[in-house]
C-alpha cells in the first residue's frame, strides 16, 4: 500500500519513553529527564530579539533559495575566523540538518545506491538515504575505535554499489570525535575509492572534559567534503529550523537547483535571527552554555562510574554519554522501561542508535539541570540495589 | 558524478528572467513583475503579531514532528466550517507545502513507480517524485478541457508502474479547478486502479471572478484522499515555510514517523503565529487581498484581451493567467526575453511548467499593484506595435 521505505522505517523507542513519562507525569510524578536531544536552554535573548525586529520589519517573505547573502556571508565569515576559508556560494543554508541531509541525499545518492552510516549513529541518517531511493550499510564502531571508524572499517565495508559515507564528530548518541589522523585517512581512502563523504558537525563548538577540536572544521582537513551544520546546537535554535551545508564548489550548481525545488527558501524570520548568533554578545552566552554542559558531562559521568557503570568511551563533544549497562544483568530495553517504570528516570535505549551491541548501551542526554540529574543518580542508585546489581 | 536526478531537473527559466530584471533595474530602468509567484502583500499584521509574541514567550524549541495540537485543531477548524469533518490526527503541519511534497513522495513513491502529474503544471513537483526514486509522467492539459485533465487523461496514460496521480485546484501556471464532478470522477478512476490522488489546495481561498469553489476541500468530494495545504498563498505567510497535508486514516501513523525522521518538527514561531491566521481580524485581511486579486485579474485580462493576447481559459483561483502569445510570431520563450530587454516588462515562459505547446504560452502573474500592472500593459502595446504584431 505505501512505499516500501515506510516499513523500513523503525520507530524511535524513545518515543514510547516519551509517551510514557508524559503519563506519569501527569498521575503526579516527577520525571528525570534523560531521554531528550534537546538543550533545556531556550534561544538566547539576542536571536531572539532579532527574529522580534525581523517580523517587526517585515521579512515574512521568500528569500533566496540558498538563503539570504549576508547570512550566507556571516558563515563564511565564521570559518575565516577559525582559519579556513570557503566561498559564499559553496555555502547553502537549509531548513535545519535536517533539510541538509535532504539536499544532499537528492544530489549523490540514485536508488539502489549504498551509503556507509555507522552503529550505532544518528537513527534517522538512514532514513534520508531511504528516501532518495538508496540503501544505508551500517559499519559497526566500537569502544576499542573510540566508536568511530577506521579507513579499513570503510574500506572492509565498501561494495560495488557504495558512493560514499556519513560521519559525525562529535557523534550521536557517543559523543566520540573523529581524529585529525583518523579523518585525514578517511579522506583520502575514499578519494581513492571515487567516494564522498559526509561529515556532520551539527554538535560543533561543543566540546567537553579538556577535549578541543583537532581541528575546526572537517573541510581543514580535506576541502572537497560536505559537511553538515545547524543552528540548533551550538547556537540554541532548535525550533526554527535552520542549518546549513557546505560543498564542493563543482556541487554548488546542482544544490542549488535542488534547493530552489525541493524548499524554495530556508525560514526568513529564522535567517535574520541567525545573523544575529554570530554576534559577540550571542556567542558569550553560547560559550556560557557550554561551560555548563562541561560542569554537567563530569558530574554525570562521574556519578554513573561511581554507580559501577561503565562508560567505555567519555564524550569529547555533544551532550550524550553512552553507557554500558550490561553488569546490571538487563537488557538496555528492558532497562530503559523498569528504570522509568519504577524510578521515574528517563533514558533512551540504545536500540534506537542501531543494532550492534544495542542491547548493552542507553544514552544519557544531559540536557537538564545539576538538581535533576543529582535527583536521577540517586533514583539509578536505588534501582541498582532494588534490582541487586548494585 | 552525482545522482542522475540531478541531470533531469531543468533549471527555471524564471530564474534568467529574474537575474536580467535584476539586472536592469540596477541600471536605473523601471522593471514591471508579472512574473513573481508570491503575492506583494506581506503577511497580516496580527500573525506578524502571534509570532513576535511566540518569541517573547520563548516558543523556540522543537515541537511534535506532526505539528503543535492547537494549530492542528484550528486547521480540523477551518475544514469543519467548511461542512467537512477531519480528523486531527490526520492533519499534519510541515514546512511548507514543500514538506508535504517530500512526506507524500517518501510515504508513497518507491523507485521505479510512475507519478501522473499535468503538462502544464507546477515545475516542482516532477522534482519530489524524482526525489524518492519514481518517475514524473506527464498528462497533457489543454485548453479544450479547461486546462484539467478529465478521468479518461488519466487512464490512458496509467501503466504497469503508476501509482497515483498529483493534480492542483486552482493550478498553477493556469488558475484553471477542477469542477466537482470531474474530481469525482477521478477519483472514482483512480481507486478503480487502486492508486492515489494527491490534491495540491494550495491556492484555497483565491477564487476569481465570480467563481467560486464547488467543493470547499477535495476532502469533501473523497475523503480518502491526500491533500496538499500550505500558509503561504491564502494565509500570506510565504517566508514562514508553513504547510499541511491531510491523509487518510490509514496513513498517518506512516507519516507521522517519516515527519520525525524527516523534519524533526516544523518551524516553532511559524507554528504559533499561524495560530491567529484562522482569527476573525486576519481572516478579513485575508478576505480584502483576494478582492484585490479579482480587481487585478479582471484588469489584466481584460487588458490583454484588448491587446489581442487570446486567454483561453481565464484564470478562476490563484493568481496567474496562462496567457496564449502565439499572434506575436514569438516563441515564448524569446517573447520573454525580449519584452524584459526592450520594455522591461517581467513574464514567465511556458517552459518552465512543461513542454505540450510551451513555447505558445507565458505565465502573468498579478502580484504586483493596479499602477504597475497598467504601466505593463502600455508597455505591452507599445512592443506589439514595435513589433508589427499589433
Amino acid at each position: 500500500m505505501f512505499a516500501k521505505r515506510v516499513n523500513e522505517i523503525q520507530p524511535f523507542r524513545v518515543m514510547e519513553v516519551l509517551a510514557r513519562a508524559a503519563e506519569l507525569e501527569a498521575a503526579g510524578h516527577r520525571v528525570v529527564h534523560f531521554e531528550v536531544g534537546e538543550p533545556d536552554f531556550a534561544t538566547a535573548a539576542p536571536i531572539v530579539e532579532a527574529g522580534r525586529r525581523a517580523l517587526a520589519e517585515g521579512h515574512t517573505k521568500y528569500t533566496p533559495a540558498t538563503g539570504i547573502m549576508p547570512l550566507r556571508e556571516a558563515i563564511a565569515g565564521y570559518y575565516e575566523a577559525a582559519g579556513v576559508a570557503v566561498a559564499t556560494q559553496r555555502i547553502i543554508v537549509t531548513s535545519g540538518a535536517s533539510g541538509g541531509l535532504t539536499l544532499l541525499a537528492a544530489l549523490l545518492l540514485d536508488p539502489g545506491d549504498e551509503l556507509l552510516i555507522t552503529d550505532p549513529g544518528y537513527p534517522c541518517n538512514e532514513v534520508f538515504a531511504r528516501l532518495a531511493g538508496a540503501l544505508p550499510r551500517p559499519v559497526v564502531v566500537g569502544p576499542n575505535d573510540q566508536f568511530q571508524p577506521q579507513e579499513s572499517d570503510l574500506l572492509a565495508a565498501w561494495g560495488p554499489h557504495t558512493r560514499g559515507a556519513l560521519l559525525a564528530s562529535p557523534a550521536n548518541p557517543t559523543g566520540a570525535m573523529l581524529s585529525r589522523q583518523r579523518l585525514h585517512a578517511i579522506c583520502r581512502a575514499l578519494q581513492q575509492r571515487g567516494g564522498f563523504l559526509i561529515l556532520d558537525e551539527i554538535y560543533q563548538g561543543i566540546y567537553l572534559q579538556q577535549h578541543t577540536a583537532e581541528y575546526p572544521t572537517g573541510l581543514a582537513v580535506a576541502d572537497d567534503i560536505y559537511v553538515l551544520n545547524s543552528f540548533s546546537k551550538y547556537f540554541g535554535m532548535t525550533g526554527w529550523r535552520l542549518g546549513w551545508v557546505v560543498v564542493p564548489e563543482a556541487a554548488a550548481d546542482a544544490v542549488t537547483r535542488l534547493a530552489q525545488n525541493l524548499f524554495i527558501s530556508p525560514s526568513t524570520p529564522a535567517q535574520y535571527a541567525a545573523l544575529q548568533a554570530f554576534s559577540a554578545e550571542a556567542q558569550a552566552i553560547h560559550q556560557q552554555r557550554v561551560d555548563a554542559f562541561n560542569q554537567r558531562a563530569g558530574l554525570l559521568v562521574q556519578g554513573l562510574q561511581q554507580l559501577g557503570f561503565r562508560i567505555p568511551v567519555p564524550p569529547q563533544g555533544a551532550f550524550y554519554v553512552y553507557v554500558d549497562i550490561s553488569h546490571t544483568g538487563l537488557d538496555s530495553g528492558e532497562f530503559c522501561r523498569r528504570l522509568l517504570d519504577e524510578f521515574y528516570v528517563a533514558v533512551t535505549p540504545g536500540a534506537d542508535f542501531g543494532s550492534h551491541d544495542a542491547g548493552r548501551y542507553v544514552r544519557f542526554a544531559f540536557t537538564t539541570d545539576e538538581a535533576s540529574m543529582r535527583l536521577g543518580l540517586a533514583r539509578l542508585q536505588q534501582a541498582l540495589s532494588a534490582w541487586g546489581a548494585a
